[in-house]
């Protein structure tokens, strides 16, 4: 077997959760998947956006950020440059609509949680690594406001929710694709799951030749195998069951 | 069955395709899904971009838009705002993705072709109806550039590329949703897919619950029904066979 | 004579209005002069720009865009390059200006109507087809509300307004210059007038040499003549006599 | 006679021209129509814009601004507004055409002169002090190119260029309108012509009702008059003749 | 001795205040530090920001700008580049900390003064020239307060304020320094004190070498020094005493 | 004593460096003064700004940023307000000044190092902990270039930078303010030091009422003692001596 790391097909990287990493935040959670380190916090706030004023619900959303360094080549700074870029734009959608997948609004409460994820460090997966993080952030500041009597923790969340890529390389399916593996993949999917294996996002994307059923079917499996694992991990780094 | 529009769960809506919409563009193609109207141009640029330059090889990139009253409400135009929005890049870049899965960028040689899909009028699916009608207009700006020597149109042009959004509305798979169905839907899927049946994206959410893996494996049998009848309607409106 | 057309020095091009262009604004019309196709939208909303509520009036304003190959070479598109450029603006608050010239703000009522002016197809005169389009789209609009007693047309509408180009061409004073005109005429001038010839806008430049008192005084017959003409065009177009 | 400031009809404001206002500028004058007052300078840059490189032209360009308090009511300042208004660039862009106007560009060279008119004080008509003593700013540039022979003086300026604006005030033709004119004018029109009567641009705006062709043909008489007493003035100023 | 201008090491610059300069600004002053130029505009509205809303309290802030030729190489017009650079906000949230230093912001009562220091021409010192103007300015502002009984003079305004830089030059420690010193300088300070001899700001940089304690007690001692004069020349100007 | 912290007057926070942070960088450093964290790296590129090719002289530059919720309050990400704020421009341009201050330009060679210091968690004194640390990762990042003979680390840096903020705080001269007395502080003072006792830059102001010579004095003397113990630090953790 050829993967760069020398990991099987089917291994993911190691994944860790170290929380309270912020000393301001409701939540916060510092994940790494390998080398891939993503800074989580959860900031609650007593208001809601604009539209959904009197609604009684409440709301969740995401933003992405990479530090100027966090990759092989510094990048530019969003902040300089003026504006955040696509990919900046369609990752910080993704984390936020996969928040809200397992939330129930009516019961947070008209409240705003943002989940904040910035990349300390990139190698692959950084989107992934961004849920599966953002979950635990979240998970500590529903734990916040439960103590405070301001929501039912249990009544908020519905289901845990983890994200992992899997992909085609050098002809294999392979799990949790690092950067050398993403950047030479012939094929990319990542995928978010709930808890109880139901799908929230499937994205996948034909690098180089379009892939077939057959193997969107085999990335699928990898997928769900991986995920059970991820929240087994979360339960244990959140201290639950 | 109760889809709003009275289609069958598998029908799509009537499409249509104006070749030579506009006299300017190398090629053009007012598509319609339905009420959903997209005029496509290719653009042909005799540059690429700066980190492409001297590699012998061309570009094809994609801009999406929308007029401010393609909608049922009017919404404020792009230009005023200052900034392409988190939808805009994210349905432009997958446009600009689906068109390079086909295309034969050495054969293509130093130039970059832009395909522009401006939204005339929304009805759901608009991604769907440029991505499908979009291979027509880069279809016929290859012709334009075969007639006069500067490409090969078969060599750079490998296969069809079309796409079509599946999703469960009331608790059924249904293909093509119209803007009624998609704004209740509990599930929406898209898949870009090639003549040849090959997957190039696959973007699947979940709006509501969570999905199966049953429901989703329905929605992409649907799709990849409907995709060979896009590839079929493009045939038949380029005069191909 | 030599035209590049072939018209006689008096001769717009072909002028048609399509009607309900648009199925979901107000009021649309798609006006051709020849080769230059404008889309033009009119988009009623319940409320005004800050600085007028309470005032018992409304507010006509317009918008003014150009799709990116609307033109012989592709332009970069405003809302990728991030603000709107100047001629964009002047245009805009040349058409805005037009409309409120022939209506009645108070008999309005404190509302808002927004005219889009999307140039689908350029060939020179943008601006004069978009005004002209516009009172027909604005026009619809009055008609929708009007049927549904939330204004009276007449009270609303006070004149036809409609606009056109002249300019001196080879030597010569010619009527509705298109681009091949536009893009070599010594000078230029657009002139907006209402039905009953009053005047309501002039703006003429002179590109190359200035122009004497004698030619512009041509310009401003052959404009009055014109926009007669087309006056009459915006009526047999709406069914008025 | 009713004007504010008790002038007659066709009486101009006082206007003088400070030359050398600034030391640092290749030409200068501070331009006073009563009270409103213009910084007017001129750059020279050894440099032209991009798209008319190696084409041995060179180009004349303007731009606007106002001090944020030259108004009644502090202005926001377009800086930190982070662009320049449509009004701003409507006015330079007639700055630029007008000064270009009588400029040969060839016997320039390959430069760029950059005329910028700051308005430190408004009262009305600043775009046509601008224009008028932008002239004088771009004379001494001229002038200190000639004694260095970097350019003939007399060969790259064909002609004078000077603005007025005329518009009916309380029903009667009145010239060079100040604030408390111009802001209750039925009609504006801005005139710029050169010294030897040619028109370079006219615009003329209806703010109320439309006008007539015998009120315009007023205004324009009354506009030829006043251009010619500010040629005279700009010769005096500049020790011609 | 070698200051380029020929003054002795702590001789300033020609100092002179021209108050009223603007016929709108509530106060207004032009000042000049020889040939720096520095147009500084009072400007009361009767709002506050947002956060300081039923306060009680008001507020003074500042804004900076330069015409674009102020200096002798012309600068892009910040309005043109879209934003204020790094340079303009440093110094307007010193000039704005600056006067706030000496204003009693309860006595002001809920309303803004902005203080608009604008540089016509420069020759080093604009800020400092910009804080000893402002001044004048925000005084005249309160004067014309206290004649409509809106604000007590004496009790807003708690001390005079002013500012000089100082720095090594060639060697020798001196004062004011003009653009041909502040371009060769190893070492510039900037001094804003009140009358009463409290420091407000002080901004030391050394441009090349460090310097050393000896150096800074020097340069402290002049700017001491000259801000006693400049705080007379104010008393004059203003009439007090 | 009342310092919130319980610190004697003098006592600087815990100061600490995590060298090698970053696995991409080519130095790198997380710095902690008590609970203000900052990720600081140094990037090499092998080209310098437009203005200095072929100079033969590098340059140093730093970039300053802040998590979101790196404080109390959850700030505005400043890539999504599309600009950084004055605050954020201010502090950077103090550190590259800082860091070139102790940089030998033409030994480094045409080649550019940014410092990018990130905020992971802010208590009062951030740009003091960045500059502190921006020189661990500069130091590293010459390091890493004397190591592959690319310039001589001991030419290029010339000194040891530090920095440290003295206040006064509730009647008392404190060293090394947290945010608890930088909110509530009479007077701030920042200072940038050599390792052999050379100022840099001084930054002091006064929020409440204006300092004394005395006070102002007293706050250097601390400085100098503190700055000396930050060099002892850094020298112990880049192991030198």
């Amino acid at each position: 077997m050829n993967r760069p790391s020398g990991r099987t097909p089917e291994q993911m990287r190691e994944v860790s959760f170290e929380r309270g990493f912020s000393k301001h935040a409701e939540g916060s959670c510092l994940v790494k998947f390998g080398d891939t380190h993503v800074l989580c916090t959860a900031s609650l706030e007593e208001r809601v956006p604009g539209w959904m004023r009197n609604s009684g619900k409440g709301w969740v959303t995401a933003e992405y950020g990479m530090l100027p360094r966090a990759t092989g080549d510094r990048m530019r700074r969003e902040a300089a440059s003026g504006k955040q870029g696509g990919r900046t734009q369609e990752i910080q959608r993704l984390i936020g609509r996969s928040m809200r997948a397992i939330v129930d609004l009516e019961a947070l409460g008209e409240r705003q949680i943002t989940i904040d994820c910035d990349v300390i460090q990139a190698d692959g997966g950084t989107r992934t690594a961004a849920i599966t993080g953002g979950f635990v952030a979240l998970y500590d500041c529903l734990d916040w406001m439960h103590s405070r009597q301001m929501a039912s923790k249990n009544r908020v969340i519905k289901d845990h929710i983890a994200a992992i890529s899997c992909g085609i390389y050098a002809g294999e399916a392979v799990t949790d694709l690092d950067y050398a593996e993403d950047s030479n993949a012939e094929t990319d999917a990542n995928f978010v799951m709930t808890g109880s294996g139901g799908i929230v996002e499937i994205q996948g994307t034909a690098e180089g030749a379009p892939f077939t059923r057959e193997e969107f079917d085999k990335l699928y499996n990898n997928a769900d195998s991986a995920i059970q694992q991820l929240v087994a991990l979360q339960k244990q780094a959140l201290g639950i069951e």
